[in-house]
């Protein structure tokens, strides 16, 4: 497998990760409508990751372009995370941002 | 194609549309903590059909185990979305439990 | 949902069968190592379309970039299929191009 | 999340990273007409794994019965890898029996 890809993988598999947990525990907050943009892009950027993960193991002809798509989807869903002061948005903007920055150098 | 599957896929994905569509709908919502467990069941419920879909195309040995999944989890958002009077969840709530008699039938 | 895109659903569908119905087929030729970059490219193919067709029925806010994706990977499946004489890749090729152009439209 | 959830997701990306690499590496084996039953289970193999990670992180309430089908698909690849002595085969079939493990004792 490609070094450079191989490197993303351990960000995308924590992306998901974080992204789904962060997707859980905005559904059980107080004030679920404050963090309704934040559940969609978490899904949103938790499918991307997933997709990539697979598009990088697989050694698809489409990884370049797949890791640019998922860098900009991980950046607006950092931007919104960022946002809310919930551990699980915190860690969830830093994970997303983390792996904006390495599938950007990937690609 | 097997044809008892065959006949299920428009179902899947009339179900994927309509959970979807609800998933985006309930977010939008006024009280979204109220919708909160549909929007979760929504995720569920389009992934699964999503899933069975690739199965069936391409006549996956795992079809029928993936079909009763689907129908069970077809079920469980039926029956969330029926407590909901929103158009949307009532639209839904039809296309899952469609779905989930032609998933049960089928696998 | 966006009308422009309720449109390359049926052709986003279509072609998921397509593909994965021409994956299937490929794997039971008599000379399946003529095929493998088909059977490959029918994978990518298959999948960049599922995602596809979840971001429109989402709305998700990704659905441009996501279609574009789809495109450029519906015509390398395009190019690869239209070289083999059986049923399923003249097929296969035939959704892909369709869906190329309705997703680049779309875009 | 629950732990004992947790303590299978590294089992299943490793599976997924196995099965695609397999997949990638059967179709550029000069005898790809032997490698199709395992091409096609390698594709099923971390399709399951993926939806699995996928129901485990955003703490699924299907989790259970998702991993169960996952173990069944794991072992089928298992044995259709260890039939074969390509050192990517025999790393998939140990990778897949590991997974196939995990999933059943957690689910």
């Amino acid at each position: 497998m490609n070094s450079q890809y191989e490197d993303v993988l351990r960000v995308l598999e924590d992306c998901v990760k974080a992204c789904n947990q962060c997707f859980d525990a905005c559904l059980k907050e107080e004030d679920v409508k404050m963090m309704a943009n934040c559940i969609r892009l978490d899904r949103e950027c938790a499918d991307s990751c997933s997709y990539a993960i697979q598009a990088i193991t697989r050694e698809s002809p489409f990884t370049a372009q797949i890791l640019k798509l998922c860098a900009d989807i991980c950046e607006k869903c950092a931007e919104e995370c960022a946002k809310h002061d919930h551990d699980h948005c915190q860690k969830c903007a830093e994970a997303c941002r983390k792996c904006a920055q390495a599938c950007r150098s990937a690609a």
